[in-house]
C-alpha cells in the first residue's frame, strides 16, 4: 500500500513527464525536418510548420508568467505567433532563431518545474482571480501544464503531416 | 492548506477531465463535419478523417481490457484501424457505424471510470508484469489515461485540418 503523498508526489511526477514527452517528441521533430520542410503549409491552405513552431514556442514562453516564474523571454513573439495568423504579412523568425528560443524558454521552464514542490503546483495560477480560485481549485498551476501538453500534442500532429 | 488526500483527489480529477475535454471535442467534430468531409485525406496522401476515427475508436476500444475493464466491444477495429494503415484495402464501417461504437466505448469507459476510487487508478494496467510494476509504479491505470488523451489531441489536431 502507498500512501496518499506518495501517490500525489507520482502522479504529479507523470504529469510532468507527459509535458516532457511532448517536448522532447516535438525536440525530435526539429531535429530531423530540414527548414524547407517547415516552410511548408502542413495542409493545402492551413499553417506552415514554421507558423506551428512559433506559436507552440509563444505559448510556453506565455507560461513563465502565467505560472508566475517571470516574464516572457520573447514577448514578441505573441503578436506573430498568437494574435495574428500565418499569413499576417508580419516578419517571422527563421527556423534557426526558433530553434534557439524554444530551447531558452524550455530550459527557463524546466529551471523552474525543478523548483516546485507538490503543494506549490496546487496553487492557482497568475489569471485566475482569489475568488474563482476558492470555487474552483483545479484552476492551479499544473492544469496549466496539462492543458498545454495537450495544446502541444494537438499541434505536434499537424506537423507530422510534414514527413 | 489542503491535505495531500485532496490534492490528490483533484489531481485524478483533472487528468480524467481532461481525457473527458479531448473526448468532448472529437464529439463535436463527428456532429459539425459531413461524411464527405470525414472520407477526405487530412492533408495529400495522409490518412482519411474516416481512418483517424476508426484508428482513435479501436484504441479507446482497447483500453477496456489493458485498463481491467472487460473484453473490447469491437475487436474487429484492431485490424482495420491499427494494425494496417488506411488504405489496406480492408473495408471499414461507415461513418454513422463509427459514430455508435464511439458512442458505446466512451459509455463503457465512463462507466469504469466512475467506478474506480483514487487508489485504484494507481494500481497496474494488465500489461505491466508485478516485478516491472514494483520498480515503475506509474505505468498505472490513470498513466494509460493520460497517454491516451495526448494521443487523442495529437489526431485531433489532424481531423481539424478538414475543416
Amino acid at each position: 500500500m502507498h500512501s496518499n503523498s506518495t501517490h500525489l508526489q507520482l502522479l504529479v511526477n507523470m504529469t510532468l513527464t507527459s509535458w516532457a514527452a511532448q517536448n522532447k517528441y516535438l525536440n525530435n521533430l526539429l531535429a530531423t525536418f530540414s527548414d524547407e520542410q517547415f516552410a511548408k503549409e502542413v495542409a493545402p491552405g492551413k499553417n506552415t510548420g514554421t507558423y506551428l513552431v512559433g506559436h507552440l514556442i509563444a505559448v510556453s514562453d506565455a507560461m513563465l508568467p502565467l505560472l508566475g516564474f517571470g516574464n516572457k523571454h520573447y514577448p514578441e513573439l505573441e503578436n506573430i505567433f498568437i494574435k495574428n495568423p500565418d499569413k499576417s504579412g508580419l516578419e517571422k523568425p527563421g527556423m534557426s532563431e526558433l530553434k534557439e528560443q524554444l530551447k531558452a524558454v524550455n530550459a527557463a521552464l524546466d529551471k523552474h518545474f525543478n523548483s516546485l514542490n507538490v503543494e506549490e503546483w496546487f496553487e492557482p495560477h497568475t489569471a485566475v482571480s482569489t475568488e474563482d480560485f476558492a470555487k474552483e481549485p483545479h484552476r492551479n498551476k499544473l492544469n496549466v501544464v496539462i492543458s498545454r501538453t495537450n495544446h502541444m500534442a494537438n499541434h505536434i500532429g499537424q506537423l507530422l503531416l510534414l514527413k
